[in-house]
Order: structure tokens, then sequence, then C-alpha cells
């Protein structure tokens, strides 16, 4: 048995990503009325990087997703000394600080990759895993799923994972560009987590069960020529083909001069018998990171029953 | 019976936009080497606006295809006082100045809209027109067709238009990304357009013909809040819809608060019996150009017999 403590409230971030629309759009519209409300907590909605969103990229200096770092955060910099997303972190650290623990934050993304919706949460926080399934019930087979994020990354540079809370990546769209489907999933995924809260702090058991969610294993870079442009692509086998699984013979890169790639080739790691699934396959901004897909596994985690404490 | 000249050399340009990846990534192919040959003229090809490349962005402080203007070309400006595009449209038009108009140009762009294959040509171009025909009918039904603009564009301001030649536009793929699908696409395109010129430049005659095609008559904006901001999207029956006839009762986009734009809606300019074609159904780098898709009619342009003069 886990106690939960009763939210107080919910931060919904839209635009941590200047260029990734559903998020800016449907925080723009809850802003704009009628707002998003839930029924046991407030709700506030909060636009992330304004001079990304305006210039319409991910972002102005550098990744706001990132910058959530002890090292930022306390820096002894002044202001004009720092670039727009370290400022930015910074105050919304200070606006958002919880010391409490009663408050819950909903970071909203999209990727050109075929993701459909995924939930992106930290593995050990019970309270976020049973949210997951609560979501994940809603929508048809294979359109969510749960990508868990170990400890290293609960002490990490994003805002979501500075605080509690869920990313909710939704895909496939490109920046830039809204797609009224994609917006639609991310709603609904929102409205769920909402709902899920509602749930909670009124005192709703959630049974102990077991969930499936998948876990980073490594990622795979592009081939590169000797300026480091890329000297290949995504092999159309896999373009689209997130969360399917692999195996060492599958054809993932395909170089421009037609030779094939498999995934033996780019790693050793991956077992004979084993099977690793592929995400955030052709993701733009990943370009510049170094990241033409990641490998991940799965997994199944027993969740305890989940109750408010009171 | 149009007679037509030996095209001595072939500019095939990527990057025009830094953002659009399979022309960019076809061009460093082909300059990296193997290089890309034509068995009766010269192929060079250029990666057009370097900087944007660089930054994979549409451009660095204009939009590259907006700047091959008389006033631009001819400016009395000294460089350091032109924005980086300007001095690039300068740079360019020196180095591909046609006087003998044995030159064609073969610019590579993409589009995140659901285009598939659109080559768009100046329509009093029976030559590029015949070369159209021959590349679409490599193709199966629905993949590849032809945007005619008129005379107005002619006289334009992109490359392609001051000179000779052909714009080969494909997608759905998003900005920054390399989609195998598309590349393949467009380099077998570009292959076909070689294949017609050494035929051309051969002595083949092509036989009079009649071609469909597709003309711009009207562009629609995305519906517009007090800011400027979107209030709608496109509505989900549009999209991915590109060529596929609306009528006035279609819904074209989705306001924030859950209402249905018709067609109706939105221009007065559509009979009650016409049907008319959506194209650029979504692109990315039309949002700020104010134009969530435009309508197109279709053609039928009768060609005459085309044959080498010699």
């Amino acid at each position: 048995m886990e106690t939960s403590v009763k939210i107080e409230d919910v931060i919904v971030l839209g635009g941590t990503h200047g260029d990734e629309m559903s998020g800016v759009c449907l925080v723009r519209k809850w802003l704009n009325g009628p707002p998003l409300t839930a029924e046991t907590c407030e709700v506030n909605p909060y636009l992330c990087n304004v001079e990304a969103i305006k210039l319409c990229r991910r972002y102005k200096d550098c990744d706001l997703n990132r910058q959530f770092t002890e090292e930022n955060l306390k820096s002894a910099l002044a202001d004009g000394e720092l670039s727009y997303e370290v400022k930015r972190a910074r105050e919304m650290n200070e606006k958002f600080a919880d010391t409490s623990g009663t408050r819950f934050v909903v970071d909203l993304h999209n990727t050109t990759s075929n993701s459909q919706l995924c939930l992106i949460v930290d593995d050990l926080d019970n309270f976020t895993l049973h949210m997951c399934r609560y979501i994940q019930q809603a929508f048809p087979k294979d359109v969510c799923r749960i990508l868990m994020l170990g400890g290293g990354v609960i002490n990490g540079d994003t805002l979501c994972m500075v605080k509690r809370g869920i990313t909710i990546e939704v895909g496939p769209q490109p920046q830039g560009v809204l797609r009224a489907d994609i917006i639609d999933l991310q709603e609904k995924a929102v409205k769920l987590s909402l709902e899920f809260i509602d749930k909670c702090n009124k005192g709703v058991c959630f049974d102990s069960c077991q969930i499936d969610g998948y876990t980073r294993s490594k990622k795979v870079d592009f081939p590169r020529d000797s300026h480091g442009d890329i000297a290949g692509m995504i092999h159309q086998n896999l373009q689209d083909q997130d969360w399917k699984p692999l195996t060492r013979s599958s054809k993932v890169l395909r170089m421009f001069n037609g030779d094939d790639v498999t995934l033996r080739d780019v790693t050793d790691d991956v077992g004979v018998e084993e099977s690793v699934y592929p995400m955030f396959v052709n993701e733009a901004a990943y370009y510049e990171k170094g990241i033409a897909f990641y490998l991940a596994n799965k997994t199944c985690v027993t969740l305890p029953t989940l109750k408010l404490n009171n």
C-alpha cells in the first residue's frame, strides 16, 4: 500500500520547446478561456519558452528542457550574464517552487517520430505510474506507451523531473505544424491526468496492478562523414516503426551509397534472442544531438495499491 | 511543332531552404561523389543557402526563394549593406547567368504537406511541360502532379523562374528531417529530368499530347485571434488530403473551440457545381506567410510536338 498526498495544484506546461505546437496551442487556448479546470485542485496552464515560441524554434540560445540543473538554478551569475533559457529556468523554478510536494507538473511535448502517445515518467513514482495506467486504459491498444526513466534522470535537468510530474509526448507532428489528430490525443491525455488526480484527491483507491513500460537502453547516431554531416538515413524499414521489435538482423539505417546497415552493425549490446524496441525514430531535434533513434527494453512493473493519506 | 535548343548544362539546387533535407542531402551526396551525370550535358549540383543549411533553418535573414528580384539583383548597395540571402541571390545570379538559354535549373524542395511529388513549372514553357509529362509517366497514378504557374511568376522572384527550370517539391517531410521514401522520390524525379534532357538533346521527338495540371487559385489563412496567433487549425478531414477535391460544404478548418469551418465559410469564390483542390495543406513555412492551404483548379494543356532545333 502506498499513500499519496492531496495534489493542490497542477501546472500544465506548453512550449518548453517553442516549435512543438500542440502544447503551445492547448495552453494558449486554456489561457484565453474557457479555462482548463479540475474539481479538487487548481490548474495553471503556462507558456514556458516565450521567446522560442515567438521564433517558432525549439529554443533561442539553448534547450530549456536541459537547463533545470542545480548549477544553473543556484548560479551566482547576474541575469544579464545568463542565456535566455537559463534565466527562464530560474524564473520558472522560483515561480513553481514546491516544498510541500502538493504540486504536479504536466509537460506537453511533440516529436516528429511516430511515437503516438508516449508518457514519460520517473520509474520510482508510483502515483504517476498509476496515472499512466489510468490514461493508457482510456486509449485503444498501441496508442499509449509508458517510458520509465530511472533515478539518474530524477536528479536531472528537466522541469518535470525536478518536480513531480509527467511528460506527455505526442507524434508524429512536424515542428512548427499543428495537426488536429495530435492535439486531440494530447488534450485527451491531459484531461485524463486531471481526472485521475480528482479521483485520488477524493480518496478513490487504485488497486495493486502490473503495468508494461519501456526503459531507455541506448542511443544510435546517424552515420557521419568527416565533416560531421550525416552520411545516411533511417532505413525505410524502420521509418515510422517506433515500438515495433527489432532483431539483430533488422535493417535500421541506409547509407547514401545505398548500403543497408543492420542493428548488429551499430551495436554489440543486443543478444541473439533478445528483442529491443526503437523509439524517437527520426526526431528532428535529435539530429544535432547525435541521435537517429533510441533503443528501449520492455519492462513490467508491479504497482502497490494507491490511496490518499487522510 | 515547337523546337528546343540543346541544353548544355543543368544546375541542380539543394538547400534553397536550409531545413528541406532531401535536396540538401542529395546535392551533398553528388558533390562528394560519385557525381550526378548526364550523357549529353554537364550537371552541376549546388548548395544554395549555405548559412541556413548550417543553422538547419529555412533561411537566415529572409527567404532566399523570394530574393531573385530585379531590384535585389541590380541593387547599387554594397554587399555589407545587404542581408545574407540578398547577397547570395546576387552571387548565384552572377554565377549562373544564362544569356544563351542553354542552361536548365532543377530546384529541390520539401514540404510538410502530403503533396507527394509536385512539379512546379512555368505554364508557357513547353519544353519543361514535356519534361513533366515524361517524369509523371514513370510514377504510379496519383504520385506526381504538375503545378503550372502563370506569367506573373515568370517575372517573379525565384531562381527557377528567372532561369528556365523546374521545381521538384516532395512531401510530406518535416523540416530538418530526412525520410528515405521522400529522398527516393526526389532522386528518381531528378534522374528522369536528366533522362528527358538527354533524349531531347539527341533529337528524340516528343509528340503533341495533352497533360493535366493544377493552377493556383487562392490562398486560405488560418483563423487568427487579435494577437495574430492561430485560433484554429486544419480540419482533420482535410489533413493529408492534398489534391482531393473539395466542395463548398467540405470542412476545412476547425476552431480551437471545436467549431467546424467549411470551404463556403472561407471563400465565396467557389461555385456550387465546381470542384477545387487543396494543396500545400499545413505546410510549416506557410504559417508565417498567412497560408493554411492553397486552393487549385484543374486544367488540361495541349502540348505541341517538341523537337531539337538542329
